[in-house]
């Protein structure tokens, strides 16, 4: 049994290409499709009903283009959308949230988990719920960074800068028996670095795009669905809109080039 | 001769009630209807087709409500799409980016002229046009400062990350014969203390949001459209999503409460 046809990842925007990335290196033979909202990005400063109307045009779109798994490679669709589409999409539904709590709640001693993410995602108490259900007594402390994203994208993602906006955003979590800290946005993988410093060599750092590709190679083994043929992969990125400077943010979180790059419209 | 219609005010968010509240101090009998596109916000990390696009939706709403005057009160939409508005508009057309241009011009002794914006502002060569028409001699040096527009929402205006980042941002223009700094988006007014402190007392801060508003009172005086009627105005505010802290924000631009704030959705 073997299953050519592409994983379905989408985000908000450029993130997610960190867990095409992961997923590349975990699973070599697959095909993907990405497909980034970059038109509206970000969505983590929107309401819940404007992201989830959003959310259901990428996640058609992609179910058009008959792909056997969808994973939400965004933490605040994630937060707000993931249990809405699984009802009615006609594939597996995957999500950087639920991996990286599953990861989280195994790795946790103290059983004092610390989540750092955008605005909309920490307000959702996504991450504490699902947390929960793997792991009832642990105690979530959710810390919000909106400056994260911007200084990424910046690419100040080790200067004095990023490390007083890191230092700050911590001292919370810091103050806490904190033993593990998930990075609740596809942003934040670039800046681990800086926060393992911070953090100390004690902290295990969830990063949610390895958890992701880790969860899929297991969920699609499990399923059936793997691509076996071994034939070269085919990638393809869809963008709502390509910005000055996308190819080279998208290469940075991606690792490597972006060859088949189409502007997509969404109605 | 009096004219009660509105005018109207956009912007792709909440930046542009910073010239909405300098329009009522400064026009104080004006009825305003304001459009912030929240949902597709931020426009400065786009490409031009796509703020074009999204800017004719918004100019057509307005028009749509009977305004006697469109502002464009957002740089990236000023220097992207300006000019196009102006040329299918039925109403007169004003935009911060050429008011900002003509104080700068009027001010500078030296020639040497700043102006600190978003990249798409900066990549549009906008204000260096703009400030070329009014003073064919003078230099003008753009730099770009991504990370102000989060700073100011996250209502870090002067704290220790703020102040490094805009000695970063300022490093290459302090060390040029500049003595006018334009403030080309419409967030920055309020760093304007802190950037102050940088520059120095020698340094002409040109804040887009006054200078429009003046340019405005001229242009209504001049073209026989002033409400003179002295009755109290109408403010009402459409914005295409309300996200969380949103009032929030939106009160700390504008300097007191908002009132008629509706959701507004453009086909």
């Amino acid at each position: 049994m073997n299953d050519a046809r592409p994983i379905g990842v989408f985000d908000s925007g450029v993130g997610g290409l960190t867990v095409v990335r992961a997923l590349m290196e975990r699973l070599p033979f697959e095909n993907i499709v990405y497909f980034g909202d970059t038109a509206r990005v970000p969505y983590g400063i929107k309401s819940q009903a404007t992201i989830y109307e959003f959310t259901q045009q990428i996640a058609r779109f992609l179910l058009e283009r008959d792909v056997k798994m969808l994973i939400i490679a965004c933490n605040t669709i994630a937060a707000v959308a993931a249990s809405r589409v699984q009802q009615w999409a006609n594939v597996p539904v995957l999500d950087v949230i639920e991996a990286g709590a599953a990861a989280a709640a195994a790795q946790s001693q103290t059983q004092h988990i610390a989540v750092i993410a955008t605005p909309t995602t920490v307000n959702s108490n996504a991450y504490a719920r699902a947390i929960g259900r793997h792991l009832p007594e642990a105690r979530v402390f959710s810390q919000a960074c909106p400056l994260f994203v911007p200084l990424v994208e910046e690419g100040w993602l080790d200067n004095e800068v990023a490390r007083l906006t890191a230092a700050e955003y911590l001292r919370p979590i810091l103050a806490e028996d904190v033993d593990t800290l998930v990075l609740g946005c596809t942003h934040y993988p670039l800046l681990k670095p800086l926060l393992s410093r911070l953090c100390g060599d004690a902290m295990h750092i969830v990063d949610s795009a390895q958890t992701t590709a880790e969860w899929t190679a297991q969920k699609l083994a499990a399923l059936n669905l793997l691509n076996q043929s071994g034939d070269a992969p085919f990638y393809h990125y869809f963008v709502t809109d390509v910005p000055l400077r996308f190819q080279t943010i998208g290469e940075r979180f991606l690792g490597r080039g972006m060859a088949a790059l189409e502007l997509a419209r969404l109605d």
